[in-house]
């Protein structure tokens, strides 16, 4: 029944080829090879790298039964339609951000980040166990899709501008790059919120058609050399305060796999979620060292007003988000508030409390 | 090769009996059975049922060529025995924390926790990408153990109280569990520190053998009822600011395993990594709710001026485990505390910023 599945889907190619001439029972033989998009340019640090390390370790688990082969966003499917190319069984497989795709699904965003929501360790622990997965499930099996969270970049920083923000009136009129539901916020506070591909923050924030811009953090920031234009990189980052990287698979092609690979799909995507979280976090800060140390960065807080502005606006955002949703909508973003609102509680008396404590001045050794 | 080194190893017990009857090839034929010692109670929330999951993972992964059975602490070796166990073959793997190693390499704190050090976040960030795996290959290699993460609790708590402390001269004399390099620091400050195992501590609070514990978080604290005694709750723990686990192999089995097993176990431990930290983070949150809600506990936060005295006396301990270790000792130590010096300036303007900044007034859902 497997096999014959496989020899009729899309997803096989060359796995018949593939098979060893040494006698095997039937299962050794189903070598399949997966096609994954991605939305990332190709050698991306910490997204692209992290997608092709998640390939290439279901490779390595399965022993090779099943491969993975990695498209570059653009290479197959445009970067922006690993959706529809993974629903459609164009692709088998994607590594993108659900927040991509909020115009199809408003509530994708909440598998991504959200403006002032969860933390990356808070959002795991809503996904695997607060009943985020399973709410997940049933939003993207309307489109055939099984998703799992595959990464995360940690909290962002608030961006690079090319003019201090005093106040919330300095916002007026300021042209900025920023996605998701981060922008339709600042939009409410008068900015004019442009849409970006990485690769074209540079060129336009030094041409001064944009007056800013935020990307990742201190790791990407540093390779993009935005440094060059600007000094000043404001925190904190109000608008993907961890952002999850998702893999997508073909619902009815991962249905029919056998039972480990299923469990191996699983299992190297729960492992890039650890490890790509840990990349970002063990990098930047050596970056964001060599930001200020050799590049003369400044880092500038955002006032507590404008701090507060962006709150009220994040918050009519999300509101908007569960006041016009559909029933799955609305008990997905109440799923999420709920959640949240218990995790900054806990969240105020361990980890905002514990880095606050550790800040105090006290001897310790510094290496 | 491979096979013969099973057979005669102290590893391989049922194997032979489990390989099915039917024609396979050799490699297929290898099913191998391995004990898993731990330092946990069998079914202790978070802990043990994360040392099954990754145990139960294994097997999965490996569709039934690497089978774990899961030893609760005392079982097959005492609680606290697992390092021994792993190094002299008693046992093929163990999960339990580093720290409780301590004795035999100060060093060994580094990859769980240490008093005012790394978060979870950051510590996965040095260990996968900031040179501290291989430190830890070569503190470990020399007892013939190969390491990887494989859990953490998130930040701890500060633990339960019987008198409330408002200065640093109400810590003198008291009575106190605290284990680890913690505990050293307490003991600085007049503490008399006590060593008890979880399932001692309510009896010993109870009849106020001592006046106080830590534990872990409201996760695991709720299950075990300090409430009933009393009812205030510290915060912010300095102690333990996200402890990791470990899985522990012995060297020269891991060494002799084919490729995609030798990839398995190191996947399962990467995506057990995850998926712990998130339950400790998933489920804490509404424990929390339950012990302020239901059982009235008070979250109580130290004075300013404890916690700067915590961070002096961790700071002292800290320093002393640099100055009188060996060179090795002194590397991992130097490589632990340059990174955790610029992972503060990042966690500054990242986290620790965002969830100040989320703790400012604003509407936002709440579900």
């Amino acid at each position: 029944m497997k096999r014959r599945l496989f020899l009729s889907g899309a997803g096989l190619a060359a796995g018949a080829a593939l098979a060893s001439s040494l006698p095997k029972p039937a299962i050794a033989q189903d070598k399949i090879e997966w096609k994954m998009v991605t939305s990332w340019p190709r050698g991306l640090p910490g997204l692209a790298t992290g997608a092709e390390r998640l390939a290439d370790r279901i490779g390595k688990l399965s022993g090779g039964r099943l491969t993975i082969k990695v498209f570059a966003g653009g290479e197959l499917v445009p970067a922006l339609g690993c959706f529809d190319a993974v629903k459609q069984g164009t692709a088998d497989m994607a590594h993108d951000a659900a927040y991509y795709h909020i115009d199809k699904e408003p509530a994708a965003g909440f598998f991504t980040a959200v403006p002032f929501g969860m933390t990356a360790d808070e959002l795991n622990g809503w996904v695997y166990f607060g009943g985020g997965q399973e709410l997940w499930d049933e939003l993207f099996a309307k489109h055939g899709i099984k998703a799992f969270l595959a990464g995360n970049t940690g909290v962002q920083m608030g961006g690079w501008f090319r003019k201090e923000i005093k106040s919330v009136k300095d916002l007026q009129g300021l042209k900025f790059r920023m996605p998701g539901q981060g922008g339709d916020a600042l939009a409410k506070l008068g900015v004019t919120v442009v849409q970006l591909s990485g690769q074209d923050i540079f060129s336009n924030l030094q041409s001064g058609t944009i007056d800013g811009a935020e990307w990742i953090g201190p790791y990407n920031d540093l390779s993009l050399g935005f440094y060059k234009i600007t000094k000043m990189y404001y925190w904190p980052g109000f608008h993907e305060p961890g952002s999850a990287l998702q893999c997508m698979v073909n619902k009815q092609k991962f249905d029919a796999l056998p039972e480990d690979l299923k469990q191996i799909i699983a299992a190297a995507c729960a492992a890039e979620n650890d490890i790509m979280l840990a990349e970002f976090n063990g990098r930047s800060p050596a970056a964001l060292a060599t930001l200020v140390n050799e590049h003369k960065v400044q880092l500038m807080q955002f006032p507590k007003d404008v701090v507060t502005a962006f709150g009220n606006a994040s918050g009519q955002v999300m509101q908007d988000v569960l006041d016009k949703g559909d029933d799955l909508t609305k008990r997905i973003a109440k799923s999420y508030f709920k959640f949240l609102k218990d995790a900054k509680a806990y969240t105020k008396v361990t980890e905002a409390a514990y880095t606050a404590a550790r800040a105090l001045k006290f001897r310790y050794p510094e290496g």
